[in-house]
C-alpha cells in the first residue's frame, strides 16, 4: 500500500506541481488511513488523528479515477459500503467516520473529542449527526450522481449544484440555530470536540456549492477559528499526498 | 402536550378503528418523546426506551398532515432540523436518534445498548451509522420528495419507489457483508445493541419499497429474532397511538 501512496505522489508531483507534499510513512503502531483528499468523512478522521498525535500511513483511494477506486473488490473487502475512509488501527479494520473518532477518543489520551458530561456528549453527538447524517450523507458524491441520473443531459450540471446547495443551505439553517444554544468558541462550548471535526469539511463543501455563508455568522466564525489550528491545517485536503492543487 | 396526543388518539380512533391503542401518560420522570408511528428514527428511540424500561409521554407529530406538523415553528423551536424524534429527558431537549440512544445508555441502567469493549463499541456504531447515515438518511421522506421534484409528473411514483429501493438494496448488500463478520444472534454478537435498534425499522422500510429480502439471509434472520422480543413488539409502528392501521 506504501507503493500505492508513492504512485499517487509521483503522479501528483508530475501533474500538478504538488511536490511539496510527501507521503506519510507507516506509523509506529501500524495505523493506516484509506483516504481521499477531498472526502469530508476522511477529513474528519484526519483531524482526529492529528489532534490525538497519532502517526499514520496515508493510502490514497481515488473516488473518481477509473470509475472510482473505492468500488474495486480489493477495497470493498475492507469497506463493504465502498466508501472512504477505512482505518486500520490496533489490528482492527474500522469503517464509518464517527465510529472511528469515538474509538480513537476511547483508546487514545490527549484532547477529549467527546467530553465527559452525558448532556454535553449528547449535544456534541447531535451536532455531529446533524452534519454527518442530515447534510453530508445527502449531498455527497454518490447521491449527487444518482440525482443527476433523474434529469436529462442538459440539466445534469445544474442539478448537481442545485442538489448540493439545497441540502447544505437547509441544513445550515438548522445547524446555525442549534449552535445558538450550544456554541462557545467552538460548536459545543469552548473546547474542540467531534462536532468541530464535522463542521470544517462541511463548510468547505458549502463553498464549493456556492452557499451564501454570510447568512450563517456562527458557523462562519467557528470555521474561521478552527481553520487556524495546527491539526486542522495539517488535515486540510490541500495538504494531503493525493491533493490536486490547481 | 397530553392534549395533543389525546387529539390524535380521538382522530385515530374515529378514523381508523385504532381504538385499541391509548396514549401513554406522562412518565414519572417527565420523559416526552415526539414521534411519528412510521418514522424509523422515532422507532429506534422507542425501542431504546422500552429496553431501558423508561416510561414516557408520546406526542404524535404527523409528518404528512397539513403539509407536515414537523415543519411548524412551534416544533422547529424544539428541533431545528424539523425532524422526529425529539426527546425531552432529565430537563433537556435532545435531537438526533443515535445521540439519544447513547444518552439513554449512559444515564440508565439495565441492558447495555453500547457494550463495554472499545472495538465492539466501534462495530456497533459502524453498523448503526451504516444504516442511519448510509441508508436511511438517503431514502427518507424529505429526500424522496426532493428527488421526485426532479422528474415529470408521470414519473413521480416510479421515482419514489425506485429511489428508496435503490438505496436500501445497495446498503443491504454492504450491511449483509458487514454482518457476516460481526453477527451472532444479533447484529454484533449475542446481545441486543444500538445496531439492532437501527436494523428492524430499516427492514420494515425495505419491505415497503419491495426489496427482495431473500438475498439477505443474515439481515432477515436477525430481524425475525428481534421482532419477537417484547421491547420490539411494544415499539412497533402499529402499536403507537397515532398508528393508522388499514
Amino acid at each position: 500500500m506504501g507503493l500505492h501512496v508513492f504512485f499517487f505522489f509521483v503522479i501528483m508531483s508530475t501533474m500538478s506541481g504538488a511536490a511539496k507534499k510527501k507521503a506519510r510513512t507507516t506509523g509506529d503502531d501500524g495505523v493506516v488511513l484509506y483516504s481521499y483528499w477531498r472526502s469530508s468523512c476522511s477529513w474528519r478522521v484526519r483531524i482526529a488523528l492529528a489532534l490525538k498525535g497519532v502517526d499514520y500511513e496515508y493510502v490514497a483511494v481515488h473516488l473518481v479515477k477509473d470509475g472510482g477506486e473505492q468500488l474495486k473488490e480489493t477495497y470493498a473487502a475492507l469497506n463493504p459500503m465502498k466508501e472512504v475512509p477505512t482505518l486500520k488501527v490496533d489490528g482492527h479494520t474500522l469503517t464509518q467516520s464517527l465510529s472511528m473518532i469515538e474509538y480513537l477518543d476511547e483508546t487514545r489520551g490527549g484532547v477529549a473529542l467527546i467530553p465527559a458530561d452525558p448532556v454535553t456528549r449528547a449535544r456534541v453527538r447531535a451536532v455531529s449527526e446533524t452534519i454527518a447524517q442530515g447534510i453530508q450523507a445527502v449531498q455527497n458524491l454518490r447521491v449527487l450522481l444518482k440525482a443527476m441520473t433523474l434529469v436529462p443531459a442538459e440539466k445534469k450540471s445544474e442539478t448537481k449544484m442545485g442538489w448540493g446547495l439545497h441540502w447544505i443551505q437547509q441544513g445550515f439553517v438548522a445547524l446555525e440555530r442549534m449552535l445558538e444554544s450550544t456554541a462557545g468558541t467552538y460548536c459545543v462550548g469552548d473546547a474542540v470536540t467531534m462536532a468541530d471535526l464535522c463542521l470544517v469539511p462541511q463548510v468547505y463543501n458549502a463553498r464549493r456549492f456556492k452557499v451564501d455563508l454570510s447568512a450563517f455568522p456562527i458557523i462562519s466564525r467557528i470555521d474561521a477559528t478552527l481553520s487556524a489550528l495546527p491539526a486542522f491545517v495539517a488535515a486540510h485536503p490541500d495538504q494531503q499526498p493525493d491533493a490536486v492543487v490547481s
